[in-house]
């Protein structure tokens, strides 16, 4: 139930989810520690729990934040997906802790409830492609669930990297990475 | 140094690095608990750290043994990438810890020391990719590590969605899976 939330809450909490960010992002939700985040926060574990319920709660708050913010960034755009690609890269180096959290959340939360923010931006960019394949805007090689994940999938292609792979390929400067992600979705899109 | 290994302890250490894929794979690094790993294999900690220093030096000396099982089991093919890809589709889906330990290691031990087995195995496939990109049987948009890469990339991708993206495909059956790597691996070598 939606109720009024004082700014002065709306500060701390916006506070919490930012030390959260860092501990969550490096570690992992098994690896984090509350008592972490409180001092990064200069709060502490109480203040923590009463705001998130738990350390599940507010690794959940920190992923629907995280898939709002993204989705304001960088919004689909099935007129052209490959320059939707090179958005969504340019949007993971400037907030590399993203794609961290994002495959953190798929390693240690998938068995649980599935998050309503995911669910409902999947369904809208999802039905986005859809729209755009009956209107002959976007090939129909692909169902349009498969085609999206495929387009999100390459535009993460650099974050999803080893150290031992990035030693092969430091000589590939920024923006060639992110000619390459929006070709790699052009050649998909031809067939 | 290279010393004599009696079989007993081969044995020894192969029940314990198949314990170790199973709590690794489930938990990661940081989650992982030796006392777990010693009582699945029926064995203690002195025992897996007499065999393997310490639970870094377990969790190492187990991506060892899987990158150079999924290289014998799937040698790189050059001559048919989009082929090799749904090789290594079908190597992961025979064996799902393969990429939940890939990408424990590349979000927990990313800052530690390069793997050897990791470093070799990557040059020789940069190494042959290059060879065939020079000899015209594969284009050479794409420098051959980051080629190399998008295929290995793709050939990944059912297996980093996350359980929301999954009920969205609950349909596509596992031969359309594959065939939608080898597809798209092959658009990608069709520019």
């Amino acid at each position: 139930m939606a109720s009024f939330t004082p700014p002065a809450a709306d500060a701390m909490r916006a506070k919490l989810l930012l030390a959260a960010r860092d501990e969550f992002a490096a570690v992992g939700l098994t690896g984090a520690r509350i008592e972490r985040i409180a001092a990064a926060s200069s709060s502490n574990k109480a203040q923590i729990f009463h705001y998130f319920g738990s350390k599940e709660g507010l690794f959940d708050a920190l992923i629907t934040q995280t898939v709002t913010e993204t989705l304001t960034e960088v919004p689909i755009d099935t007129d052209d997906l490959p320059a939707y690609a090179g958005r969504l890269f340019d949007s993971y180096a400037r907030r590399p802790w993203v794609p961290r959290l994002a495959t953190w959340y798929r390693l240690e939360r998938a068995a649980d409830a599935p998050l309503e923010a995911i669910v409902s931006s999947n369904a809208e960019a999802v039905a986005a492609v859809e729209h755009a394949q009956r209107a002959g805007v976007l090939p129909r090689s692909y169902r349009p669930a498969v085609l999206l994940g495929l387009v999100v999938h390459l535009a993460g292609f650099w974050d999803a990297t080893t150290p031992e792979f990035d030693t092969l390929v430091t000589a590939v400067v920024p923006a060639r990475r992110r000619q390459i992600v929006v070709d790699a979705v052009g050649s998909l899109l031809r067939g």
